[in-house]
This record gives structure tokens, sequence and C-alpha cells, in this order.
């Protein structure tokens, strides 16, 4: 089952906090297991890219069902490249999105872009840790 | 200056409350002036193309600082056919956003799609309501 | 051959100036035959959309050698939406664009966008008269 | 606050005057901070497809803040990557474009491409002391 709103709604602001403590400015974006939209915010002063690249990391960790950043070293593989081609750009293997689990099952990913991306993950890990 | 993201999470919550007494599943989606996504949410049960919708709607109403419904009549016209396609798709004229104003300045729009049209703009307006 | 940048430069001041006159805030864009750019601005206050527009309504005159207005009533024909589709919708079959020639040759186009396009038209013809 | 016409102008026209120094056949194009186009020109001789890579270069220098030219090591990477399919191509993190600032703001950026990247960067500079 994916996950639902109002489970994204408190993924996402408890990722948006963290990131706030953190003293960085990024966009959020929530996901179902296929990668469409579940929720999304770019907090105030964010870059306008953000949101596509957030969304595009929450795609990449729910389709491998795991976290964006083990994905980074095969970035250039063919299937990589050619997934990115296919998806318009909207696939990011780099780090900064997990996925979100309900037992076993991946039931969507929270990606993050805009800060460090080591600490776009752990603002995504604050996000999961809110479930 | 463009809406912070604590209005238009304002805006987002009253517009999904409205439409949840309609009755509706709509995904419901912010923009700056420049049509760049500030926040947006999807409701359970809501199509997965909705998100999308919405935020061409909110696109269209934030460029021309109008309902999105008030271009409807003209979405033939060749400047409408061109701005579709130059933009990939994300461009709707049809009803369901509508831009938001601080006094006579566009600070952005709000669009809304997966109801009947009319009850997506009437969703809109009462978020618009809550700032 | 071609319009030369410095000739372009003056139908574009002459064209920027009308625009002033008439107080409309518009983009203005000079192409070469072939519908390549040669020069552009986009006045202050002009929508941002305005630039590609303008670009894309003095592609349609340059490749047909006609005021983009003539061409405006057959703008649904197939020819006309396979091509704004092949172009990627810069390709705009509406009023605002002019031809230039130097005798009988078709050396480029100058297109506008952003007033009513009467006016876009008006200011194209001003800029033509400046060479 | 946005660059105005009347400054890209005079940015456009000093790099265009230090690329006619260079020897070196060039497009120019300045941007506002989102990367929209303000002003653009092809000097005589110029490849078709200069005023695209100068815009590229622009809008990818407008979006970091910074020149163009910091931006090239990390070309490859999965957000580099991706940023430039989503955009279409219109994103070009290589050496010719420098942002242009208002004390600390970044009021847009102008890029410039045809020549050796070293004396379009040149060129971008020499227009920016313009300013």
């Amino acid at each position: 089952m994916a996950i639902t709103l109002s489970e994204a709604e408190r993924v996402l602001q408890a990722a948006k906090a963290h990131a706030q403590e953190l003293g960085i400015r990024v966009s959020i974006c929530v996901v179902d297991p296929r990668g469409d939209l579940v929720a999304a915010v770019r907090m105030d002063g964010a870059r306008w890219t953000t949101p596509e690249i957030a969304w595009g990391k929450a795609i990449t960790s729910a389709m491998y069902g795991v976290p964006s950043a083990t994905l980074q070293e095969r970035a250039n593989s063919p299937v990589m490249q050619s997934t990115m081609l296919r998806l318009g750009g909207r696939f990011v293997p780099q780090q900064g999105a997990l996925p979100i689990k309900r037992g076993d099952e991946v039931i969507g990913a929270v990606g993050i872009s805009g800060g460090p991306s080591q600490q776009d993950e752990e603002s995504a890990q604050a996000g999961l840790d809110a479930l």
C-alpha cells in the first residue's frame, strides 16, 4: 500500500524542521512507490530548480527501494543514463533520498535537494523518524 | 515579492479542507510568480497525473495574473498552443487556478486538478480566503 | 544575404521606441532568413515568456516571407500544427511579426510579443522603417 | 531586484566591443536571476547555435550565482546531468558566463559562446566592468 498524504505530511514537516535546524534551504518531496508526487515543499530561499531535483532523487530511491546515495557510483552506467533520458531528467541517482518502508514493503520515498547532499539525506532520515 | 512557504501552506490546507467537504479528490499546487513550485499535495485517491495538471494550471494563472478559466476560450490560439509545447505541457489554460495577490501585485498562484473544474476553482478560492 | 547585427540593432531600437510610445511592454526579436536569432530584448515588465513568443513569430514570418498575421487563419491546419510540434513550439502563426526584405529578398524578420497583437505588428513596422 | 534592460544593454555592448577587439565572433546573452532572457545578440559570422549556448551558460551562472566555469568539473554529476535534461539542454556548466551582482544580490548573468571559452569569459568580464 502506498504512503498516505497524512503520513507524507508528517515526513515533510519533520524533514523541514531538521533542515531548518541545520540552517539549509531545501526542497523536500515525498512520492509513492511508483514515483508519483504525494507532497512537496520548497523552503524560502531554496533555488527554483530544487523541487525537481528532490523529486528526481525520490523517484530514484522509490524505484530501487534503496537510498539514492547507493546508486551514485553507477550513475554513468548505460542503464542509469538511459533511465535519466527516458524520464526526461527526472531521475537523480545522487545522495539525498531514502525509501519509506512499512515492514519490508516500500511504500514511497522522500527526496531532498538544496543543501550538501549529506545533510539532505540526514534531513530525509529525520523525516522517516517521524513515522 | 513572492509568496512565502508558510503562506503557501495555509492556502494549501484551506483548499484541501474545502475539497474534502465537497468530497472531491484533488491535487493542489502553489507556485511563485514565475511558476516555480512552492508547495504541493495529492490527496489520497487522486489520479497520479493530477499534481502536474494542478501545477500547469497554477503556472498559467501566475503567468497572466488572472484565473486560468479566463484563458480557456483562447486555449487554441497559436500563442497558447506554442506555449503549451515550449513548456512541455506544463501550461494548462483551463479552469481551476487563481492568482494570489498582495494588493495589486501577483505573488503566486494556486492550481487544483481532480474534481469538476468549477469545484477545483471553488476550492482554490477557499485557499485564497485563508490568507 | 542575411541581415547584419548592426541592421538588426537599428530595427530593434526603433521598434522598442515605438512600443514605449504606445505604452506597451514587449519583447522584440530579430532573426535571419533561417529563423536563427540575431538580436533580442525584453523590455522591463514584459512577461517572461514573451521573448520566446516573439522569436516564434519571427521564425514564422521569416519561414514564409510574409507577415505572421497572414498565417493566423491557417494556424490549425495539419502543416502548421506539425510544424509547431517539430519546432517544439517555436513557431507562432499569429500577428506580430514582419519579414525584413532587401529588394525582393527576405533577409530576416522581426517578431514582437507582449502587447495587443495589432500594436505588436505596428511596432515591428516602425522597426522596419528604420532600415 | 532583476537587472534592467538598460543595464543589460550596457553589459552587452561592452562585451561585444571586447570580443571585437579580441577578433572573436560570439553570441552574448543577458538573463535575469531566474534565467529568463533580457537581451541577446549574435555577432556577424557567429555560428547559429551560439545564442542558445550563451543563454544556457547564462542560465547556469544565474542559477548558482557563480561563474559557470566553476561548475565545469561537476558537469557529469547526476544533478547537473538531470538538470541539463530537464531544461532541454538549456543549461551549460562550462566557462563563459558570469553572475551579475548588485552588492551581494545576484540580479542576473551574462553568458558568451563562440570563442575559446577563456576569451568568452574575459569578454563577459568586460561587460560587467561597464556597469
